[in-house]
């Protein structure tokens, strides 16, 4: 940690200087992240591409998944001031976000890796994360279809949650087999889902 | 590498003595994985449960993420030969194969982690595998749906090749949310997605 760093702590003022700090962390971790990819951020890494000590990473994010989550999070709300005018529809809304994600690069990567080890023990940050990212996605979504299916648009012979839960799945999954397997038409193939949503 | 190792190289006979003996390697790092999940799988740990060097270990399996594969490779063949006869529809398919996954431990976060990792820069072996997985289980699905919408118990207003891709995508991305949410009713979304394909 630095002396500036330390000599924050505890001073009037030092919570705002503290946040501000972080903020600068952050936007210095994502640069490095869009140069250098995952396997080039682990801490240690990006505190010496930051010129700042590990220790003083340490102290703005506790573990290489939290400042990761943080990275991936800002990724997120960078998207959306980009887009500010939500897609009427919800199948248009998980279509424009999956086509949205690939065009930042690593983000489906990053997106994939932290879900993954979210799924492992010992992962409370991440999961919480994306459980709660999940959990809100997915009420977003069955909110949006509920209203659809009620204006006679979307078929009402399954739930909304659960046609919620599986456009966010077709959505994830997909992404992953694109980044594999380009010739998988990710858009077109997501755009599919409005056909079988089609009431009949 | 022990000396039985070594002296199995070069000998009559030898190739067959290395497969047996990645074989064994293989079951003991399965049973580790089983008993302790991924994060008590490095390969180092692997080596000292197994009680062999870290270089006999590297000797058969080049590296972690190649006995990772492995051990993934082995416990979806023996799901394979207990559940011997294939259920009749493509979403029968995915949803038995999802519902199987997860009573195995530890599998569905070892595949996610695998996939995730497979995206990143330097994972060859994992990217080949999950390309040629992903490539094969796709074109499988697609006959399958194909024959069934000949047959009209499948709509085909929207092509074999999409509707199989966001098969496989919904049954991966949905064990993620049931993992981390399971009041989520995996088989019966799942199921769910039997009354989209149907003709209308």
């Amino acid at each position: 940690m630095s002396n500036d760093d330390r000599a924050e702590m505890g001073r009037p003022g030092a919570y705002a200087k503290g946040v501000a700090r972080r903020q600068e962390i952050l936007d210095r971790a994502i640069e490095v992240f869009q140069e250098r990819g995952l396997q080039g951020t682990s801490l240690r890494r990006i505190a010496e591409a930051i010129g700042v000590s590990h220790a003083a990473l340490l102290h703005y994010f506790e573990s290489r998944e939290q400042l990761l989550v943080a990275v991936y999070e800002h990724a997120e709300t960078q998207r959306g001031r980009r887009n500010p005018v939500p897609p009427e529809t919800a199948v248009g809304v998980m279509t424009r976000a999956a086509v949205d994600n690939l065009e930042v690069p690593g983000l489906v990567e990053l997106y994939s890796i932290l879900v993954a080890g979210a799924l492992e023990a010992g992962s409370e940050h991440g999961k919480r994360f994306f459980t709660a990212r999940f959990e809100r996605i997915r009420r977003e979504l069955t909110e949006r279809l509920r209203s659809e299916q009620r204006a006679g648009t979307v078929r009402d012979d399954v739930p909304a949650e659960q046609l919620a839960a599986l456009l966010i799945a077709a959505s994830d999954g997909l992404q992953i087999q694109w980044l594999l397997e380009p010739s998988i038409e990710l858009e077109r193939t997501l755009a599919s889902l409005a056909v079988l949503l089609r009431p009949s």
